[in-house]
């Protein structure tokens, strides 16, 4: 029988449960996909511990992407076969070891693609893709900050930018990951050896991951007709159980911005909550269809058994992951 | 003698006064300039009100542009002669029919271009080409949204979009001009028709010129990804005399953004003020050099002697303009 990572309310990495779950047959425009590998996304481990607003209400099951095989096809689905090696998105619940989804939110592997990879795609893509060519719209000679260097949406936006003639220095939470960026050939620093060196400024983008008052002291960090996009709010994130205050906190110091200043100053600021974008299917899947045309080197750093999340968890939330971490079901 | 329209302090539209100035020589990087034409912007309506914050105190000449003859050359410069038909940029004081400005400001005009073209240029070029092409970075296929459809910044979007498979919709205050831009090819409303008409939305990029509570009401109308450029406060001006409750009407109708929100939106808000950017001449005057790449119509509405300013801002602030207002030195 089907099984699934159940989060029966807010808490610590145990808080998981595991249970059978009876799954319908696919409805018309749906496949039915026997999922090899979840990919966990930072936005599991907020809505783990009941600080990301736009969760489900307990109990939910999270998990935001996959990869598998297909087992059942909707009756008006043409363009899929049981059998077919898949990854797809899907607006909660990947944490499952079968899915039924909309067809076209999946798409077949490439043929040098593994299902891990797959499984790794959909959010950082999105994300990055989003962030670079819809928002930001990064062209040659772009001088770029990504706050994130080291994590998957970091080492995505490093693979789309690969064709493009742009600067990118890289920031990370820790000394030790600075060495595996410069072999990258990415000029990376600490947080704090950036907020210490004021000479690195004059940025075209920035990529905020961080949230909170980094993000006006990235802001002031950008030259003229600079733009900043904040994709996340990492900073909020306590290690295991949610830290009210440090959530608090980086809500207070979050700025606000006036257009009469960001006149005054020819810059910009943008948003990106491409979870939010899966409401919008037909904008958001379209644009997984241009995966195929970077040549992405994958970044898979970790694996663990489904009945381990609580494992694969405390490995984000303790900083340790350099790529992307999935889920296994059996 | 050369001569100078002086703001002695704020006031209605008469309130220059011409008067007569020295002039120093030329330094050593500078060129003088016998000005043929001045450019009159909406900045300068709004700092003869008082209402603009970035003016110099009391008494000056405003003026950010102009063309004429160089009939003085500085020591270090070499790429002008006496002679050469110029236009260019300056901070301020560009209502003269005489002045020195750095060489780098000044450029030579293109051969098909007249002076009345070249002084109607800089500021809305430059306000136009960092809008589109440095914050917002339109592309093919981009829907777009400018509010000032029939003024000279409106129509330079126009101009430098032309190369471009956008969707392009004005917006203008006046419903007589409609049929104006109709038949110039632009789909185009009234502000009042595009607020009663909500299917109007789902824009890649607007460019507010408005201010006030209309960023906001604009900023609804964004597809996914979809940015705002926010260009001005013309909504802040009267007719005549400076309205300090109008300003601060709009002032309080202003939005502020929160990251937040604009995560949760996907969406991103910008704001351009050009003049500031006369403080980084090199990034500014560079893009000045691009003006001859693109086919230029230019659209110089009407022209003024410079002693009849008075009825040039009336002309303006009346909002009878339909493209560049020039003030005309003999």
């Amino acid at each position: 029988m089907p099984e699934q990572l159940l989060l029966p309310t807010h808490g610590d990495q145990n808080i998981f449960k595991l249970g059978q779950i009876k799954l319908k047959g696919a409805r018309n425009e749906e496949v039915k996909v026997k999922v090899h590998f979840s990919g966990i996304n930072f936005a599991d481990i907020l809505m783990r511990q009941g600080l990301y607003p736009d969760a489900p209400a307990f109990p939910f099951t999270p998990g935001y992407e996959f990869s598998g095989e297909i087992i059942e096809v909707g009756a008006t689905v043409k363009n899929f076969k049981i059998g077919d090696k898949v990854f797809g998105g899907c607006f909660f619940g990947g944490y499952s070891s079968e899915l039924n989804v909309p067809a076209n939110q999946v798409r077949r592997l490439a043929d040098n693609w593994t299902l891990e990879d797959g499984a790794s795609l959909p959010v950082s893509f999105l994300t990055a893709y989003v962030t670079l060519f819809d928002l930001a719209r990064i062209k040659n000679g772009d001088k770029i900050l990504i706050d994130c260097i080291t994590g998957s949406l970091g080492g995505m936006c490093i693979e789309l930018l690969k064709g493009i003639d742009c600067d990118i220095i890289g920031l990370t939470s820790s000394k030790s990951k600075i060495q595996l960026m410069l072999n990258r050939g990415i000029e990376t620093y600490t947080h704090d050896q950036f907020y210490n060196n004021k000479s690195l400024n004059n940025f075209d983008f920035i990529l905020n991951s961080q949230g909170g008052g980094t993000i006006t002291a990235h802001y002031n960090r950008l030259g003229p007709a600079g733009r900043i996009v904040v994709v996340g709010a990492s900073s909020a994130v306590a290690k295991g159980k949610r830290s009210l205050l440090k959530a608090i906190k980086m809500l207070f110091n979050m700025p606000k911005f006036k257009p009469v200043q960001l006149m005054n100053d020819n810059k910009g600021v943008m948003g990106i909550n491409a979870l939010r974008l899966f409401e919008m299917p037909e904008f958001l899947f379209e644009r997984l269809d241009l995966a195929e045309n970077f040549d992405l080197k994958f970044n898979v750093d970790k694996i663990f058994d489904a009945k381990d999340v609580a494992d694969a968890h405390a490995y984000i939330e303790d900083r340790k992951s350099k790529g992307k971490v999935l889920l296994k079901w059996n």
